[in-house]
Order: C-alpha cells, then structure tokens, then sequence
C-alpha cells in the first residue's frame, strides 16, 4: 500500500474539508479521531466508509485496520503529515475514520418505549455536548435530541468527548424545540427542564416514570419560551455557596437521578 | 491614575510570572482572572493584593474596583496590553487579581464535624479539578483536598474552572494520600474510593453518614495501594453501552448521591 504524503492530494483535501460544518451536511459524512472512535464506529454496519491510518498505527491497531478492510471501507496510509492535516487533535493517535452521518428521525429515536431522553436545546460548546453524550449513554438514556439551536455533534470535539457514545444510542439533530417537546409528550414522556429557576429541586420530584431532560445554555440556561412548553422546570439543588454546576455535571446529576429513581419504581435497583 | 501599558514593568512581570506554578509557590500567591473570580476573592478578608483592570473594566466593574481600594489593595490601570499578558483566557475580561494562598492545613479543613469530602488524588487536568470544586462546593461539601499527586489548584485554569469555589469553602494542598485517608477516618468519614473497579455501585452503598469520596486520574483512575487504604471500592453504575464517565461527571453523580442520601438521614430531604 503507498502512503500518502502530500496533504493536497484530493482524498486528504476530501477529507480534511469535514472539518467544517457545511461541508460534513454537504457529503452528509464527518471525521471520527483516534482508535476508541474509529473501533465504536466500526460496531456500526455500514458507518465506516475510509480509514486513514499512519504506518505505526496499522500496527498497534491491526485489528482496527482488518475490520475496516473487512466492511469494504477504503484504508489508506497515511504520513505524519497527513494525519496532523486530518486529526484535530495536538498528539493525533494515529487513525481517523470518515464516517456516514449516523442521526436518524426523531420519531424512530423516540418512541412510547421511551423511558429517558435527553434535549440538547441550546447547548454551543462542543466538548459540553459531547461529554452530555456520553452521560447520557451511560446512564442508558434511549436516545439524545440535538436541536437547531444547539451545536452539530459531528463537531470534531464533540465526537472525541463522548467517547464512543455518538455511535452508542440513536442520536437526532436539528429538530425544532417545539417539535420535539411535542413528540416527547406524545411519545408519553414528562418532559423536564432543566433551569435554575425551577421551583421545585431535583430531590423534590418524582422521577420514577419516563422523562425526558432539557438542557440548556451553558451562560444563560434556557429561554421563557422553553420552559413554558416543559412540564416541569426543575432545578439541581445547590447547597453550597456555588452559583450553578457547569452544564455537563448538572446533565450528570439530572439523568442518573433519574435513572436510579426509575429503577427503584421497577424493582431494579 | 496613570495606566501601566508597558509588559516589560516590575510589576507586570512580578504578576505575570505568578502563571508558573514555582513563582506561585516562592510568593504565596496567584492570579484570580475575570469579574467572578475577583469578586469570591474580595469577599474574603486579607486574600486580594493587587488588582489590575482596563480603564473599560474600572467602569464595568467599578464595585470591585471600590472593594479592593477598600481592603486596601493596590489597584492598577492596565492597557489591553498589559492585560493580555497577564490573562489566560482568549478574551480577558478586564480584571486579574493578585491574590494571596487561600489553603488551610488539613486538619483545620476536616474536623469530626466534616459530613462530606472530596480528595483529588490523582487529579492531573486543572479544568478537571476546578469543575470537582466546584461540584463539590455546590453539593454542600465541607472541604475539598488535592493530594500531592494532583494538580495545583491555583493553575489558572483550575480557579477558571472552580468558578469562584475555591474561594467558598476549606481547600487543602500537598497531602500524601496515605495522610489525607487516614486523617479523614480519625475524623470519623467513611472513605470511598470512586473507581470502575468497584464490586458494589453507588446505588448500593448506604450513603447517609459522614463520607469522603476519592477521585483518580482522568485516564487510569486510582491505583491499587489507594484503593486498599479506602474503606470500599465503589463504582458509579453503567446502564448503557458508555464504557466509563469522565471524572469530573462522575464525580458530581457521587457527591450529589451523598448530599441526597444525607439529607434523608438527617429528616431535610
């Protein structure tokens, strides 16, 4: 297999331009960094469609390479050089994938087997988002709705913070608030925001039914217009002298609270 | 008031070297940088040296300007220049203080009357630690210790990150991990070590009496001869496919777990 070296080739070009937003809609594809991403995405059929690795690691991760291969997925070597070019990360790990957009529709994300959902609603900063992601996954959420006012998760920092997860749960993007506080409702959910200016704290409410968590902005919180179309504002309890919890621990908080409490309600815990 | 606008001054370069973690410990101070971080510092007494704003900061933020004087603080107009050179953010919002060391011995931060404790004992990203900072100061904590194998929580990043929590409440620096468990168990805290190791999960443990949780490193948690000084191994539980949380999440999922669980104990829930 030849390497390539010259970072203006057209496949390194091809891929390097889904480092931004409206080229990954354009191609609907985005980058995935680093062996964790690339072996998650790889779980997926059909999800992997090239594979640029450096000579180092098509060593260290020969298994990674043999399964893309194995997909049909096109692996090219790739210089130092090039990897530097298409890793956004400082110490690039040695491999990227281009992937297929892996969001579906937000009625097969979120149908009456719900339990718990969490709404990005007006999250920008990616890494926020991604580590939101990844809680959510792990407090096995059913699925995470991203909407237009929120960031692309297939930002590149927001792939690598969720560490796998993007490629975990079904994902939506882009689904008006409105809309998808709707469909949750009609999907069964009580949908929560979560806002500093709830009434009631989390320790306060029964969690033990199906739920769906809005998350907001990570300065301001969410706006009127959301909160009124929730069911319940609620907010993470503070008993210290802290103003707030940052965005992603407060989600932490919010949705394995939930969890516990769900599984408490069906004998689980 | 004449404006310091030269980076080359005394005075610039004696705060500006306070960014390497020698300088700071040589002088006994650090760098508080923006509006909320100056104004924790200023609301404790003795703690706020010098203060530098831009003539547009002096109007913006003129109380703290007001507060400063008042305490007796030299106060110095700086030029965006100067200003650029002593914050460490991309956007500096006006205002660094000089602030003297805010850490107290561990024995003058855990007491037989501590409730709850976080220990960063392998701690290394100072984003990390001030985001647990502040969690644990917004879930009611007592006081919070960084062992001698975590960050210095006076990085810039890490007071950044506590969002003026390291002001709120007892901070301790330097502790061996052996020293800092071992004080907590003579002061009557249950130690638990959060580890993915754990055999039993937070949801299993009894967390209504007085506990001190012990946090690892980002990446490989808590070694072996930490985990056997705690009184158990206790994991935060996955539910989905996520094969782990990031620390300072799981940390907020574990504290918060205790400031509930005590707060039933004690009839406040």
């Amino acid at each position: 297999m030849s390497e390539l070296t010259n970072v203006r080739t057209p496949r390194v070009k091809a891929a390097r331009r889904l480092t931004k937003r409206s080229f990954r809609e354009q191609d609907r594809r985005f980058l995935a960094e680093g062996p964790q991403a690339v072996r998650e995405a790889l779980r997926l059929p059909d999800v992997t469609v090239e594979l640029f690795a450096t000579a180092e690691a098509e060593v260290r991760h020969a298994e990674l390479v043999e399964e893309a291969r194995l997909q049909g997925a096109t692996v090219h070597r790739a210089s130092g050089e090039v990897m530097a070019e298409l890793a956004q990360t400082v110490t690039p790990q040695g491999v990227v994938a281009i992937c297929r957009f892996v969001h579906v529709p937000l009625t097969d994300a979120v149908t009456a087997d719900a339990r718990l959902v969490a709404v990005l609603a007006h999250v920008r900063d990616p890494g926020n988002a991604g580590t939101v992601l990844r809680t959510a996954d792990a407090a096995g959420a059913d699925s995470v709705v991203f909407t237009d006012a929120s960031v692309d998760p297939y930002n590149g920092k927001c792939v690598r913070a969720s560490a796998g997860s993007l490629f975990h749960l079904p994902v939506v993007i882009g689904s008006p608030v409105p809309q998808a506080v709707q469909h949750l409702k009609d999907s069964g959910l009580r949908v929560l925001a979560a806002d500093g200016s709830g009434k009631r704290t989390l320790d306060e409410v029964e969690l033990g039914g199906p739920t769906a968590w809005v998350f907001g902005n990570e300065a301001w919180g969410l706006p009127e217009e959301v909160l009124e179309l929730c069911d319940e504002v609620v907010r993470v309890p503070i008993y210290g002298q802290a103003e707030s919890l940052n965005l992603a621990t407060a989600a932490a908080v919010c949705l394995y609270a939930s969890a516990r409490a769900q599984r408490q309600a069906s004998g689980r815990a």
